[in-house]
């Protein structure tokens, strides 16, 4: 009977749930940028009646808290982060954190997107866009989920937080600074693009940059100089060489032994030279490693910054002009949901309920949010959304219909979660 | 006599021709910012009595000229030449172009120069600054020269334009223009830093840009996505081993035979991709390669676009993908100074009476502007000028007592070339 009210509340709120994912996707909320998407969603939160929080992340000081990821020029001033918290006036159930983030990343060249990645597009099944998938349907799932019971005539008997961060795709420091501003609760939920399963484990990631020096000269005379991006490359290829010996070591993983090459190092953004004639006397590459749960970020630095040395010990340019490493940017551990939790049970028998199938569990090779909270704070931490396709990719795009019934589990789970009471 | 009356001269001036080889390394005339220092030349020559004709490369057509080269993103409104003419009342001798270029390579991160880049530094016998040694000293050179001339009490008999151009260090297009607008002489002087040696060679060079493409994938399924950055590199090293082998056959060429690798290949500026946790989806590398003086450009853009199709075809997702090649910048044309010139003699014997030595020659692994009047509109022009150190690198700097007896010669050479006459 439950389940039949809220299914009928989720179905009944699907159309105006889509628009208000139309909306959110159309503000083009990539990193340094999402301000103004937060300031809509906090009068949408403060118009359905939360008690809202916004604040900045410059207003806090985070740089001792364990997660910290220290970053380069991103204006934390202009950082919106919102939470909306539902207090129940004699509370009697569990309280929950529901989280999301608004951070898009980069577009990529948009002449390669069908449509433009900030239009909203929709087709069918599927909507499209840069975050539709990644994570802003999670966050209509949230808004809605928690709408649908208010429509059903039911009120939460426990403290609720809708919380939604920036940062997830670059630090996490927007999901910190709850937890530094002081939100706590008896579980959490992030509803990132899992395709209704839950989120065993996931690895850590580490950012950094790599400078590299040349020394510039006519190209007439280039054996005289020495060319910063091809010291570049030389670097990468023994950063790859690491990753293969990280990955062999992995194999005795207990929660990614079973999935091949689950550490990935990418270099993802390279810039250097200025000039096709003269040798460049200058390159720098952004790069992302994993690191496996329960390994320390320091061990995973001192590996790469080995690994480095050593290639460039073996430079005769390098030896001499020892690059550098920047560590900028996801300094983020990995983290298991520890099997067992009653959070766990009650999202799995809601699953079950809606999916009439059991949660099936992922293991995932990127970080998400839920290491804040499971790690650093001993709450169970569920990662369990819905599905998105071409996630960091062209045409990413949401699945409307898992979004729909993603969005009945979550009200499930929070109906059981939280306790309900009919309104009068 | 002749000597000792132009020697006076020019040691006189030189304090004040120092002053202005300084004047000209404060303006950061790198590409497309040369116009303030070229409306200041135009006011320099108009002042010393030159007629002065001063435009922009938008003024005229010339795709259609041999030597022409095609740009991207470069402003040509802006891009100002001057050509100042002294004409002689009437005419006995043979007429002379004399030619420097304005634009400077980029300075590369500043904070590796021991001084500022364009402050005009001087310590002991070297003035530094980006420009300072290629080619603003063979500037200050030409103009004085021709001051010492009229200090000396003497006037040519035959007609001179002195002409100050852009675009030599990328395309030649402001050499060309001079051509297009007409000016001819019976010999051309261009006094880059070759110290005191005459260029009987330079190579060719073109420059091209790679784009290549990736699918970009959240890096946690990199597997499934293609790194453009690496994509990159694999054509880079395609490109390396075809300039291996053009430099094997080039060991067969009479002008270039005896020097080590004389076809350079430069990845000179690399960009690609835009997050680290992304799969990057683009790169682009400008790169520039050499070609032998007599061989085609076609011929060796031939060469470039096979290596890089094999290069594509040899990898499962370019084979599908093919890079792009896009020729933009120099499409330049070796050129060989056939030894035996009437010009190169008269140089020959003005640089043994100066430095009491013969003039021995180079062969260049650069281009200069040399090519467009000796290749396309046989006039001898002679490659000849002061000494430079860290051309295109830092802390490039004018040798100041080479610069003051290649001024002298360059004054002997005028005055034999064009001939004069005592002022009444």
């Amino acid at each position: 009977m439950m389940l039949d009210r809220l299914r009928q509340a989720v179905d009944a709120g699907f159309a105006q749930q889509t628009a208000f994912l139309t909306e959110l996707v159309k503000f083009p909320s990539t990193r340094g940028e999402e301000a103004p998407l937060q300031d809509w969603m906090a009068r949408q939160l403060a118009a359905r009646g939360y008690s809202v929080d916004r604040y900045v992340l410059g207003d806090l000081d985070m740089s001792h808290l364990p997660g910290f990821s220290p970053v380069l020029d991103t204006d934390y001033s202009r950082a919106v982060q919102v939470v909306g918290t539902r207090r129940a006036a004699a509370p009697t159930g569990r309280s929950l954190i529901i989280q999301g983030h608004v951070d898009v990343v980069p577009t990529g060249p948009t002449a390669l997107w069908s449509a433009p990645p900030f239009s909203g597009d929709a087709k069918g099944e599927w909507l499209h866009g840069r975050g539709a998938g990644d994570m802003k349907q999670g966050v209509s799932a949230m808004v809605f989920a928690l709408d649908a019971i208010r429509a059903a005539g039911l009120e939460l008997t426990a403290d609720i937080h809708v919380q939604t961060v920036t940062e997830e795709e670059c630090t996490g420091n927007g999901a910190l600074s709850t937890l530094a501003r002081g939100y706590r609760a008896d579980a959490v939920l992030i509803p990132e693009p899992t395709d209704a399963t839950i989120t065993r484990a996931h690895v850590g990631v580490m950012w950094f940059r790599l400078r590299v020096r040349g020394v510039p000269v006519h190209v007439a005379r280039a054996q005289a100089g020495s060319n910063a991006i091809m010291s570049a490359y030389q670097l990468i290829l023994a950063l790859q060489r690491h990753t293969e010996q990280l990955n062999a070591a992995a194999r005795q993983d207990p929660w990614f032994g079973g999935i091949p090459d689950p550490l990935k190092f990418n270099p993802g953004v390279i810039r250097g030279g200025d000039w096709a004639s003269s040798t460049p006397a200058w390159c720098e590459v952004d790069c992302r490693i994993g690191l496996l749960p329960g390994s320390t970020l320091e061990d995973a630095r001192r590996g790469v910054e080995r690994c480095v040395a050593e290639a460039a010990r073996a430079d005769g340019f390098m030896a001499n002009n020892p690059p550098d490493i920047i560590w900028n940017g996801f300094q983020a551990d990995g983290y298991v949901l520890e099997p067992g939790s009653d959070a766990e049970r009650v999202l799995a028998e809601a699953h079950q309920a809606v999916f009439g199938a059991p949660m099936e569990e992922r293991r995932s090779t990127a970080v998400n949010d839920t290491r804040f909270y499971g790690l650093y704070h001993h709450m169970p931490a569920l990662c369990y959304g819905p599905r998105g396709i071409n996630v960091h990719g062209f045409d990413e795009a949401a699945h409307l219909p898992t979004l729909q019934q993603v969005t009945l589990a979550i009200a499930c789970f929070v109906t059981e979660w939280c306790g309900v009471r009919e309104v009068g």
